[in-house]
């Protein structure tokens, strides 16, 4: 078997070499990792090898104990909940969390796979909606498997990726508020491009319409998942006379954003507004009020990710998609309709 | 030269073997790491090498290109600041950051240890006040740097160390509150037996005493540097009726449990109660109000403990202390006594 391999090998190797249009000493310095090939060269070898389903024999090549977390931005709400997810699992298996910041001013988008690809770790959590394909045939490449945190909801169906339960928590959060006898409920939900903003707003349509209500357009925005997104439009919608006795804020920072609106037009949290976010990041208990939230369980999906790793491909080597589900923390930003 | 060492190292490893009373090849075990040692003869076999000033040689033993981060609990407020400062640095180097969770519940505290030489990272960065006496020789032992960042202001004389200046960031919080008219000032400082809880206070104190002031002592608390400490130290401070009219918290997440306890008091900030905050992590600016708090360079101060990793040692070896600045950043939870 182990010879067998070895042969089917070293054709895969001469027929890409063909292919490419270089010689098969070239294409081994691309697997090796050389320097002293052109990044052209290198693209195009390595997208054949894929193409060829071309694996690195790895058993003899030592892996270090790491598991890589790699951040598009090392964001100071997120972050911590799923370094701590990805440790877990990766002590569990005897490593330790290596930290790659992606896409810092310090380091361009670029840089980052040629560190992980020198330092040759048991896996990678990437921390990103979109994995570009060049990286995802270099990782291959080098048989380093790799799965994605992905909490915009926007799942590559190539990749092995983890996300959560964006419409039912845009539901429950919209149900909990018309339950408490809200009838002008506002969202402000994230960009309009990302697929979790979609799905959250697609689930406060759905709890209104279920509720008899009819969606008034003007309490529909789109925010920037920001505090200074949920202060602004906060700030707009509480202008008006008809203004409405609730905000779903779409992010707990965007909530954030929402509380300081209302502080600045003199209005009291939850007496006269009811305020959800969604993420349930840990100063969302801190806030005043502590707010209602909907729970993302960014810890346990980190630990999935880097369980994907560790767990031999399915049948054909799909690549597997897991959703994991949100629930409503009720706190103190919300009350029934006309003061707590 | 080489030789010399190699021939002192040898004499000096049979004086530790007779002086511990094993042999010379148990000596060496304990110095590759062997696990078939009792853990007792280990501990007497490297306090007597790090007695005798051995240092291992390890230009032959490849380091991992990584510095370790070792956190007593991985603290979802000042964590990230911390690993951005350690990252730029380790990144100029050419090194990734690993993360170690010393204390967590499912790494006891004795085990970062034997993963971190394991590794053979080019250092190490602690986030702790008292590194214990073995973890210290076992370092030196194996030639791997270490230093500490320090935010309670506790350093061990024997340790690199980063700390900042408490004392006037106490000084200037306090300052800042008298100048806007304030007299009735309370303190919630942090736990008893923390220097920098006792560096903040003094500072307070100073500047009460320099602005001819005396601090009422019913007004000085000593908290727990979470929101529950600063909200339950605030909810007795203003149930009175010669509440304080300003209160210095000590720390950001005690300035929100103060927020917390003023709004459940129904007072507003800073209309009827000035609040300042102390560390300025990114959640101050997103409070609402948004606080007035003391700066603590918490990333300059991680980049400082990383470059001491890759700096050679001073005349004597002698272990470095570095205090950083404090400044305070004036936001919107302050105001002139009387109403903003």
């Amino acid at each position: 078997m182990h010879d067998k391999d070895e042969v089917e090998g070293r054709v895969t190797l001469g027929v890409v070499a063909r292919q490419a249009g270089v010689s098969p000493s070239t294409v081994s310095k691309v697997l090796n990792g050389h320097s002293d090939v052109s990044s052209e060269t290198r693209v195009r070898v390595e997208r054949l090898l894929d193409a060829h389903g071309y694996r690195r024999r790895t058993r003899r090549a030592p892996r270090a104990p790491l598991v890589e977390l790699v951040f598009h931005e090392l964001d100071s709400v997120w972050a911590v909940e799923l370094i701590r997810g990805v440790e877990n699992v990766a002590r569990q298996n005897g490593a330790t969390v290596a930290l790659t910041g992606s896409g810092t001013r310090h380091a361009p988008a670029s840089d980052w796979i040629e560190g992980v690809l020198r330092r040759r770790p048991l896996g990678v959590v990437l921390v990103l909606s979109a994995l570009p394909e060049e990286a995802k045939s270099r990782l291959r490449l080098r048989d380093i498997p790799f799965a994605i945190v992905d909490p915009a909801g926007d799942p590559d169906p190539d990749v092995p990726s983890v996300g959560s339960a964006n419409w039912a928590g845009g539901l429950a959060a919209t149900r909990h508020l018309i339950e408490r006898g809200h009838r002008r409920v506002a969202i402000i939900t994230g960009p309009e491009d990302m697929m979790c903003s979609l799905a959250r707003l697609d689930g406060y349509r759905s709890a209104m319409t279920m509720a008899g209500l009819v969606p008034d357009p003007r309490l529909i925005r789109f925010g920037d998942f920001h505090v200074r997104g949920g202060f602004e439009h906060a700030r707009e919608l509480l202008a008006g006379p008809d203004r409405p006795t609730a905000i779903f804020a779409g992010s707990d920072l965007q909530a954030l954003g929402v509380l300081e609106a209302a502080r600045t037009r003199g209005l009291s949290v939850p007496e006269d507004l009811s305020v959800v976010g969604y993420d349930d990041v840990p100063l969302a208990q801190w806030s005043s009020p502590a707010l209602t939230t909907v729970h993302q369980p960014l810890r346990h999906m980190a630990e999935e990710a880097a369980r994907m790793l560790f767990r031999p491909a399915g049948p054909g080597g799909a690549a597997q998609r897991i959703e994991l589900a949100t629930h409503l923390v009720v706190r103190r930003s919300t009350a029934p309709v006309g003061g707590g």
